[in-house]
């Protein structure tokens, strides 16, 4: 596939600092980052923009605050043209926080929020490109929003949103192509003015397929992480998307390097990945966390009780 | 997605016997076919029938020769509606050791092939069916097909074949959905009076996106394996594949059972699944051999050389 309007952004120290609490340290996000400019990668999600008001530093790594001056510890002294991104989430922010784009080493801030709350969004949104960023909203959860509070959404950021781009957000990694692709061409249909982006949970090894599938409705920003990490079954790997999209500037071999130095001991510490509870989970269309408490607690392998456990859950 | 045509063929034990020649033990082959059985899976292929005259039966495990007394040693005493399956190969089966199909457990005969060995395949297939079996042709390495070679062999397929079946095959685990789609389309379009099967591998995480791309376009015949157990990279896995199908026939609690139980333990003596190398085979559309000798060797974490001894073959 080559479009030359398709863009990467790698988010996997932002995603993939929700398993570890944010705690990567300098030295290796500074490869991630080093890796992504040898790779052409148009945006790197290097954390959360989150208060320190609401959050304890003690408690938190770096990046769930992404301030400048680690920032600048990161990218000081490597040559890129890959732009930094942060994430904000609704009521987490203090938007003080947030310098003017250009006393900043960020370019894009994501604001991520679910469908009943995009008045919010598009308040954080359109704050931060009035300060001179690139902005997007990420729309989490979108396999369980109900259709017509969906358009309503989808029009409102049309009409009312100055960001760039509008994700859909398989945050359940419950989506199959066919509801993919309904979502993608619903939001293209609505969203005239803006790009359409894809945020893929890999629950049930569908976070790629899914990817693909959007691109080919026409979804032009796609999210992926170094080797699917992400939280609980991860994401889309960025080395496969890399692999498929036929853009000469992208160069997959920093990121086959990277994997072999950083990640293969790192998958030795922390989970991710196609793990049963996950895909069972992103079958049912449930929010992982209680496969993640699952994968912490002495049962983390009782796959038959715990998806009896999921489906005996029904009730009127 | 429910569709009551639709047939799932578990061939966990005949793709998963490539990696330890076949040697899975009768205690495990009969979990296997009881989880399916109550699963409600369609098909079991349980190995293939080679013939001793070619192959050792000291090198080899029961599942390359799938001898009556074998089968019989997994399947007695299980109650099931799940029918038996056996690959042939071209030139490397005796048909004296096909019995008529009443005095077999046997129920359906694959015959694999390339798209240039179609001649003899038909043969195969053709003696298969006169005995009494349904039977289908697997087209090996698709991806590698010439169009009009391929046009050439379904025409074939259509008017000299007696197979119900016929099979698209992944084996480079190359094929994204846009191909897929392609080639789904072109056999129903060319081999009209028979059903489309798709195998897929699972190189690129993209098996189960393939699967579900092949069933949308109306193949009714779909390989899973349990745990995506297979050579390589490994398949389709069964459990997502019976998440996503909605034909109430189908119980995917026996197959998450089968994989506490027998699958977790498996995966820690044999190697499977999404590994850099393999994906690395996949995207550059190659044939896994050189992946599986670099996880023998002591290189088999050095991506980028790999991936380099990949590009670096191309002569015109």
């Amino acid at each position: 596939m080559f479009r030359e309007k398709i863009k990467v952004l790698d988010c996997t120290i932002r995603d993939g600092g929700l398993i570890n609490n944010h705690q990567f340290d300098i030295r290796f996000v500074r490869e991630v980052y080093k890796a992504l400019s040898e790779a052409g990668v148009d945006y790197m999600e290097i954390g959360y923009k989150n208060s320190k008001k609401m959050f304890s530093a003690q408690e938190y790594g770096l990046w769930k605050f992404c301030d400048d001056e680690d920032i600048h510890k990161v990218i000081d002294g490597i040559e890129s043209k890959t732009k930094l991104s942060v994430m904000i989430d609704v009521d987490r922010v203090a938007l003080e926080d947030i310098k003017p784009r250009k006393q900043s080493p960020v370019s894009m801030i994501r604001t991520a929020c679910y469908v009943k709350d995009v008045d919010k969004a598009i308040h954080l949104a359109n704050h931060c490109a009035e300060k001179g960023y690139e902005t997007a909203v990420n729309l989490m959860a979108i396999s369980r929003a109900l259709d017509n509070e969906l358009t309503e959404c989808l029009h409102q950021l049309e009409s009312e949103c100055k960001c760039q781009v509008v994700y859909i957000v398989d945050s359940n990694g419950a989506l199959y192509q066919e509801t993919t692709e309904f979502l993608v061409k619903k939001a293209k249909d609505i969203v005239k003015s803006k790009e359409i982006g894809i945020h893929a949970h890999n629950n049930q090894q569908l976070a790629f397929g899914n990817s693909i599938e959007a691109i080919i409705h026409h979804a032009n920003y796609v999210d992926a992480t170094v080797y699917g990490l992400g939280r609980a079954a991860g994401n889309c790997p960025l080395e496969l998307m890399l692999g498929f999209l036929k853009n000469p500037k992208y160069d997959i071999r920093p990121i086959l390097d990277l994997i072999s130095k950083e990640f293969l001991s790192l998958r030795e510490k922390m989970e991710w990945g196609y793990i049963i509870p996950y895909a069972i989970a992103g079958m049912l269309d449930e929010h992982p966390r209680a496969s993640i408490a699952l994968r912490e607690s002495d049962k983390k392998d009782d796959y038959r009780e715990f998806y009896e456990s999921l489906v005996g859950e029904v009730e009127e």
